[in-house]
């Protein structure tokens, strides 16, 4: 908020409006008050010289421009993390320096950095599934950018089913070598990050056949161009996959093996090893450890939800304040768009939407230390059950995100349109986190089971993890008493996920009795254990949002407190009303209260209304971060939007060529 | 479908488990026999030489060799479409003719052809809005291609609001001319498609000022570029606006006027005059005579969200029956995504729907042509009601197919994110007319008052227009009784319009009671009140889907006649259950009824499973026209993805010079 140039006088108009310390909300947001210095100490190292600027913008760029833009910017982001972030950077966890040095590549990347598996999935591959050798070997090369390297998992033909991948890693002991090869076309890797042109190594997962026998998928460590030229390596088929929605300057890439081999040492043995001789060992360790990469990516996954539509609001609400429309009033000025009910309904739900995922994401973080706690102890029923409330978490927060930022996008109008408003970028981003790492069916399928086991352990009465104590009222036989409270809601939401559970188990079991087996019962109910697993994903997020918060503000001052306290009942008002069909049939919700509840949630927005902007405020994008004509601190949008148009290369000359060597012929009649 | 290549063994074996007559389904979506020989004869003759190609992938351009290359095509489409389309164009009706040559442009143009609002707007502002004289004077050389212009209406600052717009059109007496001016940056003319670079001519919306006094918003005729030298004329500043999600081949543009000065004539008289003394004279005319344009293009906008729903549903089927993953049961292989009910759930409702709009739109022109037989005998309420039909169509049709179309994509997993797969275009193309010609919020606002307005008179037992029939139901002081067959389901979605409304129209009346104002307690309803129109307009739509392919299959064979029966009941069974709250709350539909339906919507799913192919290669869609590596005919889904891929020029060269210029010196630690 370091802007100097004039404020659009809408916005100083809102901030004079504001009643809350909007600082006191960052803090809030940030995890606390030297959480916020830290971050803002970060942003002024990695973006106050402006190395993050383009010689023209990406977006008039061909995508092999782009990438090559985007290479070069790696390099000067990287050496700013290595020789100034260093110490700041907070690599070694998730918190929130991590955070903010990664989010400082925001201001870099309108897309994604080739380098981008280098930190997000070879390093911790690396560091999950190396023996102690290996690590002392590979881990200091990554770390030091000594050789760049990703993760190639996915194969043209084979993504979620990871038994189904057909590349094949054949011990030959004679040589002490691992021969790789791509039987098939569908068998070429595919998709991953920076595969295309950038890595020189390449951790590739193939099926382990030794001795005759296959067993199973395991992770390769494979170099795959020259490291001195660059070149591809005799045996290896690899290229770029071509232009996607988004991820343009990520390279993704194409790999396939002509009977490429490499040492039997660079099999990735933690968990099994092929001896010499060619003998398959299975080191004994249990297999739920190999969680720990998957689950890191889940929780960046939901907190960059989080973010990224943090960002689509701050723009959509920031343009709505300075937009003026229609005059429903002949003798009163054309309103502020934000002055809409129908705006404002389109808007508020996504910054509460912003802070619970931001919220859960941490959340989800603290859990999972708690629980490896507890798995050193020997319990992993709860490392289960977070792989549902994660996968759960995942898939809503990334969808939601997605269809929030098109919302936040549709209430900007043509403007959102153009790609300098930011909005397509990010839900260009978002959407493309709906799928990849567990899409969002299969991962509430996943979900699903989980919950399905658990209705089961209810119905015998045997003890059930805390996001699933609810199952146990789920046999009282009469529906759960309606209660506008924010906590009666909350129940009601548990109350309709343990009713659409328990349709799922009786649809199932009533399948098996007319004779289906139970793989093709549970697959005939699959759309509604979808919606079950929503149910559920949504209560354990609005229960935690809520709790989250309450514990947060319990010493804030009264009008943080409040506003607050504003945002979580509306989410849960939001919900309620979206799911009034549920309500109906598993609570005792009436139509009257249903009618209330419309009313007292159009109340609420009223509420929210001034303090809007200073909501968004409150997250504290910087410019640069944010990247949008309409969205910055001082509002100048038309300004903006005309200074970026004049940027177009279309624009750099009064008559384009194409007017004389086609349109002209044309006019006068010669084509 | 004369591919002559091999066709994946998948597609074969789907091929031959359809049991309908996939050629008389086509005769049916088309209207006729006749219509599918005529379309496939404009096909041969726009695609057959391969004009349409591009030197490289458009995806691999920049915005502005994409620009250079779709002027360079559209030169050569509209010679196609001159020289040997004319006869057969039908460019005078909206008629299968019109419709089939208009799509075969989507062969040459991914996006837009910059020459779009020529034909779009130019011509049929021409049409309605021209004296005689000035009717002879411009429409020939508009036609003949001798002027290129576009539509300059919506401001920087000024979108849906008409009399918000700023650039004023001051008379001057003494030169008889037009002093064009504007004002301020947000009354820069902003979006007008082709303005950027390509068109000479622009008819720009202004504010009248004559003799000291503002008339209201007029059209005029102004030629902005030398026809000579194509350079902007003095006091015009011209531009394009920079890149947007999609129709980035348009070059949408920005105009100012610096008092500019074009002769009075230059003014479109229809409807009001200027004479040479600067006095204003209203032509006496109807002012809903001139929705004529409107209707048009949002009966196109109907059309296309049908045609590019198809299109993404032919891709994600066709996908979905070669693509294989899972093996719930071990004993057999993988199978295919489309046996899924979850995949079916995503993709059977995208086939109905398209069907749904495909009816609706050819319908909404024939009633328009009603309407205008009844103008003619004096009657306007048609019209009024007509408006509200279209706009409600024209919201729901733009919002459900982009919904729909990213659902088809996500049904795809990661390929569907491939910019090859074809379906991110569909999608940045139907959401932006979500938002033009009437934003989605704005339209149903509008209906949204013809409705509140109906209600009134049903209340006052009044007659009323055939749609809004079933609110003279809505006093009986009872539920509607809930039965599951179509019309009982068409009868319910009536039953909570008809509720919605009332509600609706409950809370203005309190509102107003408890002191606001009508503005007031309007605006304070409009959640709702969108809400009322959306169910209103689904109700219109599904009934209209129903009755029109009851009519349409009289005479089918039983097959045909079964597979679009099954389509239609998919249809209402989807939405009765996407809508379980309304119903609760407005029929006497009970927790049982809903639990059967949603068993009855499972079974019907499993139903049209085996015909799925057979129903997208009934739409019949070019290879050409699809431009997809996942859709295509023969099902070489991996190859094609493969073939592309290597189109990519990051994959002409070996090692990309980045890696020297920058990555290099990285790993070297020089950086």
């Amino acid at each position: 908020m370091s802007q100097t140039t004039e404020v659009n006088p809408d916005l100083v108009m809102e901030r004079a409006k504001c009643n809350f310390n909007v600082l006191e909300v960052t803090h809030l947001i940030d995890g606390g008050e030297q959480n916020t210095l830290q971050r803002k100490k970060i942003e002024n190292i990695a973006l106050n010289d402006g190395a993050w600027k383009d010689p023209i913008g990406e977006e008039h760029m061909t995508p092999k421009e782009k990438y090559e833009n985007s290479v070069r910017k790696t390099c000067i982001y990287g050496s700013i993390v290595k020789n100034e972030l260093a110490e700041l950077s907070g690599m070694e966890s998730f918190g929130m320096n991590f955070l903010a040095v990664r989010r400082t590549a925001d201001a870099f990347f309108k897309e994604v950095t080739p380098l981008l598996q280098q930190f997000g999935q070879f390093v911790p591959t690396i560091l999950g599934q190396c023996t102690p050798e290996q690590l002392s070997c590979w881990l200091p090369k990554a770390l030091g950018l000594k050789i760049i390297g990703t993760y190639a998992q996915t194969e043209l033909g084979h993504g979620t089913f990871i038994r189904g991948l057909e590349t094949t890693a054949t011990y030959d002991p004679e040589t002490e070598e691992f021969v790789l090869h791509s039987p098939t076309l569908s068998s070429y890797k595919w998709w991953a990050g920076g595969l295309g042109k950038t890595v020189n190594y390449c951790i590739v997962v193939a099926q382990l056949y030794t001795k005759g026998e296959c067993h199973g998928t395991y992770p390769f460590m494979v170099p795959i161009r020259d490291e001195d030229t660059h070149m591809p390596l005799p045996g290896i088929k690899v290229g770029e996959i071509g232009p996607k929605m988004g991820y343009n300057t990520g390279d993704n890439g194409f790999l396939a093996f002509n009977n490429y081999r490499i040492p039997r040492e660079n099999m990735l043995m933690k968990h099994a090893q092929v001896l010499k001789d060619g003998t398959y060992v299975k080191v004994a360790r249990h297999g739920k450890l190999t969680y720990g990469t998957m689950v890191f990516v889940r929780v960046v996954l939901v907190s960059d939800a989080a973010f990224n539509l943090a960002k689509a609001c701050t723009i959509a609400v920031r343009y709505s304040a300075i937009r003026r429309q229609s005059r429903p009033r002949p003798e009163e000025p054309e309103p502020q768009v934000l002055d809409y009910a129908t705006q404002q309904h389109k808007l508020f739900i996504a910054i509460a939407t912003a802070h619970a995922f931001q919220l859960c994401s941490v959340w989800l973080w603290d859990s999972y230390n708690v629980v490896l706690a507890q798995m050193k102890d020997g319990n992993t029923d709860t490392l289960t059950e977070f792989h549902a409330l994660s996968s759960g978490m995942k898939a809503i927060s990334t969808s939601d995100s997605a269809q929030l930022i098109e919302q936040c996008r549709h209430a900007c109008g043509g403007h959102g349109y153009m790609i300098s408003s930011g909005i397509p970028n990010l839900y260009n981003y978002v959407t493309a986190t709906r799928t990849l790492e567990g899409d969002y069916t299969v991962l509430l399928l996943q979900t699903a089971r989980f919950l399905v086991k658990a209705y089961e352990q209810a119905e015998a009465k045997k003890p059930l993890t805390p996001s699933v104590a609810y199952l146990a009222h789920a046999f009282s036989g009469r529906k759960t008493t309606w209660d506008s409270s924010p906590d009666g809601i909350i129940r009601s939401f548990q109350a309709l996920a343990a009713g659409k559970i328990a349709a799922c188990v009786r649809n199932i079991r009533k399948r098996m009795q007319a004779g289906l087996s139970q793989v093709d019962a549970w697959e005939m109910s699959t759309i509604q254990l979808v919606a079950a697993a929503e149910a559920h994903s949504r209560a354990v997020i609005a229960d935690t949002y809520r709790r989250e918060i309450v514990r947060l503000t319990a010493n804030s001052s009264p009008n943080v407190k409040a506003v607050m306290e504003q945002l979580t009942i509306l989410y849960l008002y939001y919900w309620a009303l979206e799911r009034t069909g549920d309500l109906l049939m598993y609570t005792s919700v009436s139509e009257k209260d249903l009618v209330d509840l419309q009313e007292a949630y159009e109340e609420l927005l009223l509420k929210i209304r001034p303090n809007a902007v200073g909501l968004v405020d409150a997250f504290d994008l910087r410019d640069e971060i944010l990247h949008s004509t309409l969205g910055s601190y001082d509002g100048r949008v038309y300004e903006r939007l005309m200074e970026e148009a004049l940027k177009s290369p279309l624009n750099k000359e009064p008559v384009n060529q194409a007017h004389f060597k086609y349109l002209k012929p044309l006019i006068q009649g010669k084509l």
